[in-house]
């Protein structure tokens, strides 16, 4: 089969077997899948990856042993527990210690014609939700993962801070909790689209200080993470959505004095972000920058690694 | 009457006039004041404070317009708020943005025979705690702040690093909610102390990592904030209690791939430490190292810059 394979901080078309799933897995032919930032890091050696990247597809299920699966369209959940844990016991197999994750920790992902999938990850994508729309599940439920950990109240002065394609998601899902919610960004053309959603936008350096009490940081970028400080008031909460290698220099009296709440935020459950899709309560194709066929992947991902690119997808039936 | 008075990094006695208070303060003579690391931090320029400092202490209301107070044993919340603001109107006048605060910001403290305290911050001290145990009301309101603002419940695996004083009153505190809760610290004698006290101790270093599900960091050095994270399981909680001059360097990937919650927690309410103190729910008295009549103030504050030294009060009445 055609795979894309990471190796050295270099990735390249490769020839592979088909995978051969064990009892409880399933094979899956990958219709389209989508290049994250986090794709962009692997390259540059985040996480020491190698292999084949990809944890954002949508797919049909060739074979599995239960029965029910096979022909159905399929997301899949990429943290593959071990259901024997502390935290998988208590539902949070995304924080499972012995996991592995589908194109980032030592599992195969899904940049390839097929991939194999436990079948307590997969999730039945409605009907109603076409496949590039499907192909969204994961950095959407990853917006959602910030309703599972704080509770956003209608009345809350809510800022986003990056309109990149996580920002952008994150205002469309913390728009549905009512609350008064400005994007912040520097890209004009990205601004108009959440404006055209109907979204507050501010562009950098323009919003108040210390006027809201939340404040989502999803810039990618560590300067980021100064603005949003700025902008929080007292007692006010700053979620971390983005993930950079180095670090950061930080004066955490602030933090004390002010009594702020620092909640970092990762992967969520993928059922409330089918639901959004299937629902209609979300616009994700607007996100789509261009779709490539697997023979140009290389391409995809040149063309996603330009600054202020929307989301590139490879489609391996066109 | 007799004061303390900092100025330029420097402390000595000097005598001033008796306040005259303004109509809706009271006029408070001083029985016992508390030094806490704060007024160590403001010698070395911390909030850039010159004055009378000082803001632990309990007294006598000796005049007020309303005569229900007078000749009651009190002591005073230190935020004086507007009364005015957003904050206010929320009951969070400890972030009221105009606020000044006792011996802190802009607000002469409790170094002093006599000090004025607005009505609204006086607090009555219930007959049955002594001045030496009531002194204690207000690191102790910084205890059950984290109570406040976290709910931990009987389940938790909850640590405790840094076994100075705010340390020590911390444990306390958490050790009411039923947790499973360790203290962490470097000093023999007081990992011995809260032994004595039913709780549990290591010497730092020995605990095991990410095994505590809470952590308060009350060490008071940047080292402490790296040993916390250490102790974190993932989806973990950590407060911060201290504040030191200085930035800190952090690498953020592992906040947001744990999903770690970091939440500074400062001054609390007064009530529920007077109600502690009350029924005899924490014991304060066995953290006083010892008492200073006043006329030898600076030598109770060479005293209290001595590393691992305990409360050193400073006694107007001897």
């Amino acid at each position: 089969m055609k795979t894309l394979f990471l190796r050295d901080n270099e990735i390249s078309l490769k020839e592979q077997p088909v995978p051969v799933p064990c009892a409880g897995d399933a094979l899956v032919k990958v219709n389209i899948a989508g290049i994250c930032n986090t794709d962009l890091e692997l390259i540059k050696g985040y996480m020491g990856f190698h292999g084949v990247p990809g944890h954002e597809f949508v797919g049909v299920v060739e074979s599995s042993a239960d029965e029910f699966w096979i022909g159905k369209r399929v997301c899949g959940e990429i943290n593959y527990a071990c259901d024997n844990c502390d935290y998988c016991r208590r539902g949070l197999e995304r924080h499972c210690p012995n996991r592995t994750v589908m194109g980032i920790l030592n599992q195969s992902g899904a940049f390839a014609e097929y991939l194999s999938v436990p079948l307590a990850n997969l999730r039945l994508v409605p009907g109603n939700v076409p496949d590039k729309a499907a192909v969204f599940t994961e950095p959407l439920a990853a917006a959602f993962e910030i309703l599972e950990q704080v509770h956003i109240q209608p009345e809350d002065s809510v800022a986003v801070v990056g309109d990149g394609k996580l920002g952008l998601l994150v205002c469309q899902v913390l728009k549905l909790s009512g609350c008064n919610l400005t994007l912040i960004g520097k890209h004009e053309s990205k601004l108009a689209l959440a404006a055209s959603w109907g979204i507050a936008v501010l562009p950098r350096g323009k919003a108040e200080a210390s006027s809201y009490n939340l404040v989502v940081e999803a810039s990618g970028s560590p300067s980021g993470f100064d603005s949003a400080m700025e902008l929080l008031r007292p007692r006010g909460t700053l979620i971390l959505k983005s993930t950079y290698a180095g670090n950061l220099e930080l004066n955490m009296a602030p933090i004390v004095i002010d009594e702020i709440q620092i909640i970092g935020s990762r992967c969520g459950r993928f059922q409330p972000a089918l639901r959004a899709l299937s629902n209609g309560l979300v616009n994700v194709t607007d996100l789509i920058d261009c779709v490539y066929p697997f023979d140009q992947a290389l391409a995809a991902f040149e063309h996603a690694s330009q600054p202020g690119t929307l989301k590139v997808l490879i489609d391996f039936n066109a």
